[in-house]
Formats: structure tokens, C-alpha cells, sequence
């Protein structure tokens, strides 16, 4: 199991049905994010007032809170959103940025871990710093520590928490805490294009919305970005391009050749 | 009229005269709107805080409103700006992102609506909202109904709001009420890439600075957008390249390739 | 000095080092300036609520404020920040868009000036107008003014606030007051993509972590951003190509197509 031949109907389902996907997300990623949902198939559509987030929950998409450039009506509108989705049973997807560079951050994830995110996606640094290893110092919003070295706290973390935990880096490890999963796709150029891993949270809400299965969500979501991302990056003049071609190919992706780049290392 | 050789006027005196349009638009569009604005030939400038909103209208610009991440602190630099356009007889666009989707979305454009936009703008779902009709139930921002679904409620509304409506999707229609244009140009993977009907919104206002007649305008930045649109679709590996070669297209543009793409339907 | 041979080992520190810089910018310029930062190598970081601007200061990185789309929190925001700035002594860039513009925008730069920025950076119309010539009449975000019709007014305001003065358009000046500086790279077309000018002020502060001089940051900023926006527009189609080019080509330059390119005027 999660291997190509069970990711695939996953991509061809978010194709096929085209969910909404609310997200709350930073000023950056906005239009990165959009982007990549649109082009995987999903129908996304920011919202984050709180006068309006948790209608929109209840419009019956998935949600995708990310934390990237935070303030306090922001967080007000996340907080609503998060709670909506946990009375309503939608499962939604949190990241972290930079949790652990500021106290504001800390306060603001303390506030939403409650409302039980079904997958949290970080870097290194992000997910160390979740799991109280307080010595993993970020570099404003880039991991200082390899993705590897967050391993054991990224599965210690699901076990807690009770949910998926996805570490995103030079490999990809995503666990919920009795199964682990490593993958190596991906290209080290994609860390020189903006909200890259901001997107990729957001399209594990999209595949939340056709699968049950959070771990097997974020499994497909990575697997996919990683693959799109290395197929980019080999045709790149530099980031900027690379970040085209990502878009193209989460868009124009086949199956042989997801099949075919896929590589699990766990 | 309303063909080739009275709109191409129209876009070569954007070209020459670069008049100022005041953006208050989403936080997706941002970018997409800026250099939409910029690549067709206008001086965008994205002016949003109640602080400075009206003032900014006094510059002598025309005004574009998209309320697709609303807040109400946006809202009230909305209205201020609507009002100031108002009182000065500066035409300004209305897109009513999602209206209908939530109640919050439902006041925010029933406070905007007496500031008498020139032209509306939106997908089917939106302009047949805005009309009355309930069971137009969008799926977030994107419209659940096919653009010609809408034509009735276009010239409904355009006649009882007395403005130019505009709705865009797989055919474009465009109506005061009186007289009513089709266009068929563009490409279903715009669809595809975020923000393509709130830029075109702002394209819109940008036209209203160099013509007295909403119509021409708005039948202008959608003949125009769509042609750019298609062209680029064409020679796309996908959405972000699409999008790339849209914003080259409007750039560089020539009156014989558009009179030769140019597809009315009515 | 302030040669190629002065600038390019610049342009490699700060490629090898990959500092930290936090910018405070506008809606439009986030995507455009976080990707130009880290094509260039830097570590860019958005951080703007004034519940962790300051804190985050204090983790030693530069500092870039743009006020191009201002509201009272933000302005709170860039305020604590700036003070932080200050008081540890960490170099800041103050890009005060379309001031002159609104009476708003400049009482928020009349706020942020006594923070005493090392760098400001502007087009000539935003300099003349901080230098006090109320003639310099902007189209809002726009120059309706030559650069060098402000190149006395930067020096002037160099001299006056102590600081680096960039003014940037079709000739870019770079003073301290004593010290100036010409440079004639770049391309018109760099004019039709946004956010160019925001993304470059933020460019300067990247350098600012690797450099004590702070002109040498503004002229090696000024220099490297005009040289690929040239290379760039050598080969695009359009603004939406350009734009990708220039970052593409501030990630892969080479010292010997910086050295022979590379036009000083003065």
C-alpha cells in the first residue's frame, strides 16, 4: 500500500470531483496556493473573515489554515474556521510557519492544535519545535535541521496528538504514528521558490476532501508535488520557471510517469 | 458597432494615455490584477485603507471593488472609495466574489450597490444571485452554471440597476439592459488559473478611463481578454504558462490578430 | 570602486551566507519579493503584526519596510519593527510608495523617518516628493518624473538624513551624499511588471546583512536587479516572461556577465 498504483486514483479522484477547498493562508502563498489547487483539480476559495469563515465550513469543502503571516483578526477567523470544522467533522490540515521563532506563533498553534487538525505539515525546524525540542532553531520561516532529524518527532507527535504528520525536506516523512512513510522526490531548487510547502498543505486538504484516510491524503499529496516538482525542476532555467513547470505538470501529470518517478524510501 | 474596428480604438487609447486605476481587490488577485493592468497599458495602484481611499479617488483615476477576501475593515475602505466615486462621477466596477456563498458576502455588496457601479461583473452563480435568483448556488468562488444560464438575469439586473452587466464564463454576455453583445472567445483552462475574472474586472475599469460607454468598455476588456486568453492557451503546457502568455498577449497585441479572433455571438 | 570587481564579491556573500531578511511589504509585491529574495539567496521572512515584528528583529536580520498598501495595523507593525531596528542597531530600507500621493502616506512616512532607515529607495517622484518639491506630482504609484530630475533632491536628502538615497528609473542614482552614483541597466519593459521597485528596495536590505557599507548594498542591489532585468527582456515575449527571467537570472548570474555588463553613467 502507498505505492503508486494506490496514490493515483486518489490524484484522479480530486480531478474528477473537484472539491472546494477553503483556505486561510498567508499573503504570500495566496496565489502560489490557488494556483496549485486549481491545476491538481481542486476548487479553492480563500476565505478567512470571521464573519464569514465558518459559514464557509459549512458549505461542506475541506480547510487549510496556515499560519504564515499571522495578526489577531487573522487568527480570530482561523480559530472560527478550525472550530467549525471540528463541530462539523471536515477535516482540516495545519501549518505551522515558523512555530517556535516567536512567542505570537506559539500562542497562535496553542489556539488551534485543540480544534484537532487532521494533518500538520512543516519543515524540520516547525515540527521539532511541536514536539517541544526547543533547541531546533529556525531561520525566520527555513529549517535549520535536515527532515530526517525530525523523524522521531514527527511520529512521537502523530502518536499525541492523534493525527498525520507530515515533515517536508530532503525526504519526506509522514507518519500518523504507527505508519511511516518516506519518500525522495523533489528537487533541492524547489526551496528557492516562495510557499512551495505552504501549497503543498493545502493540496493535502484537497485530497482530504476524496479519501479517508489522512495518511494516505498526505502520502498522495506529497508524492505528487515531489514528482511534479522534480519533473520541473530538471527543465528550469531557475526557480521562476521551475515554478511554472510545477504548476503545468500537477495540471498535465499521467500516471506512467507518476508511477514511474515515484520512490518511497520507508 | 461593437466589433473589431471600434474596440481596437479602445485598447490602443489605453496603450497611449496609461490613465490611473484604483485596484481595491483580493488578496489572491493581487499580483495576476497588477500586471494585468500594467501588461494592457494602464497605471494600477492598489489603494485599500479607509484612511486614504476617498482621497486616492480624488486623483482623478477609475475605481475598481472586488470583494473576494472581504474584512470589514477592506469593506469600509470599499465604501469609502465608492462613495467618493460617487460624488465625483468616477465610473467604477463592482465584482461581487461569491455573493450568495454567506450572508457576510450578501451585505457587504447590498452596502456597495447604492454607490451605482458602472459595470458589474461576474460568473453566472454571482449575476444570478445578484438577481435574485436563490437556487444559483455557487461552489465557493466558482460558478456551478453555464454563463448563458445567466443571460436573462443580466438584463434584468442591468435594467433595474441601470449598469452594464457582464457575465463571463464559457460565452461571455455583456448587457446595459438595452443592448445586448455575446462573445465566445477564451479557453476552458483559464479556468484554471485563479483570479482570471478579477483581474479582468479591474481590465474593465482600466477601459472605463478612456470611454464615456460602460458597454464598449466592458465588451472591450472581455474581447480583448479573451482573445489573450486563447492565444495563450494554445501554446501553453498548462495553467501557468497560460497565464504567462496571457499578460505577454495583452502586451503585445495587434489589431489584425485581434479583428481576426474577435467572436461575437450575438 | 563600486565596480563590478567591488560588487560581485557581494553578490556571492550573500549567496553563500543566505541571511535573513524581514520584510514588512505590500499586498501586490509579497510573491514577487520573497521569490526575488531567494533567487538572490537570501532567506526572506514576511512578518508584519505588531504582536511580533519587534520579536522577530530581535533574531538578527535585516529589515525591509514598504508602505505601498498601508493600514493602521500594519503601520503599527513597520513601526515596532523599525523601532527594533533601531535599537539594536540592524540596517533597515524604507520604500515609501506613492508618497506625496495621499496625506496618509505621509504622515506614515513622517512616522518611520525618525527610525532613522539606512537605505531609502524610490522612484523620482516618491524622492522629490521626500525631499520636499511638492511640484513632483506622481500618477499614484507611478513616476511622471525622469530619475534624473531627482538626482540633486537625493542628494540633498541624503546628506540631510544621514543615510543611503536610491533612486531608481530609466538612470538609477545611488548617493550617501558624499559618494554617487550612476548605473544604466535595466530595460522600459521592467516598467510593465509590478512590484519591481518594491522587490528591489527589498534586495537592498538582503545586502545590507553582507555588507557594512550601505551604499555598496544599494549600488550592488541596483546593479545585479538591472543587469538580469536586461537579460530578461533581451528574451522575453512580454512582462509576464520578463518577470520570470529576472528571477531565473538572479539565481544562475555569473561574475563574467555581471563584470561585462554592468553600465555605471557616473
Amino acid at each position: 500500500m502507498m505505492d503508486a498504483s494506490s496514490l493515483w486514483p486518489v490524484v484522479q479522484d480530486l480531478r474528477g470531483r473537484a472539491p472546494l477547498v477553503q483556505c486561510i493562508t498567508n499573503f504570500v502563498a495566496m496565489d502560489l496556493t490557488a494556483n496549485v489547487l486549481l491545476a491538481a483539480g481542486a476548487s479553492p476559495a480563500m476565505v478567512h473573515a470571521p464573519e464569514e469563515a465558518a459559514d464557509f465550513v459549512a458549505l461542506g469543502g475541506t480547510l487549510s489554515i496556515n499560519i504564515g503571516t499571522p495578526s489577531p483578526d487573522w487568527v480570530d477567523g482561523m480559530d472560527a474556521a478550525a472550530a467549525a470544522a471540528r463541530r462539523r467533522g471536515t477535516p482540516w490540515v495545519l501549518d505551522p510557519v515558523a512555530v517556535g521563532a516567536t512567542r505570537y506563533r506559539d500562542a497562535v498553534v496553542a489556539r488551534l492544535l485543540p480544534h484537532g487538525p487532521a494533518v500538520i505539515r512543516g519543515n524540520a525546524s516547525e515540527i521539532m519545535a511541536l514536539a517541544g525540542q526547543r533547541d531546533a532553531a529556525a531561520k525566520g520561516v527555513d529549517s535549520t535541521r535536515a527532515s530526517i532529524d525530525a523523524r522521531t518527532a514527527a511520529v512521537e507527535l502523530a502518536g499525541r496528538l492523534g493525527c498525520t504528520v507530515a515533515v517536508t525536506g530532503g525526504v519526506d516523512i509522514v507518519t500518523d504514528g504507527r505508519r511511516t512513510i518516506g519518500l525522495a522526490n523533489g528537487h533541492p531548487m524547489m526551496t528557492k521558490v516562495t510557499a512551495t510547502g505552504c501549497a503543498l498543505s493545502a493540496l493535502v486538504a484537497a485530497f482530504l476532501a476524496v479519501t479517508d484516510d489522512p495518511l494516505l491524503a498526505a502520502v498522495t499529496a506529497v508524492g505528487v508535488f515531489g514528482v511534479c516538482g522534480e519533473l520541473a525542476a530538471e527543465a528550469a532555467a531557475g526557480p521562476a520557471s521551475l515554478r511554472i513547470g510545477l504548476i503545468d505538470h500537477l495540471y498535465g501529470l499521467d500516471g506512467a510517469t507518476f508511477a514511474k518517478r515515484l520512490r518511497r524510501t520507508e
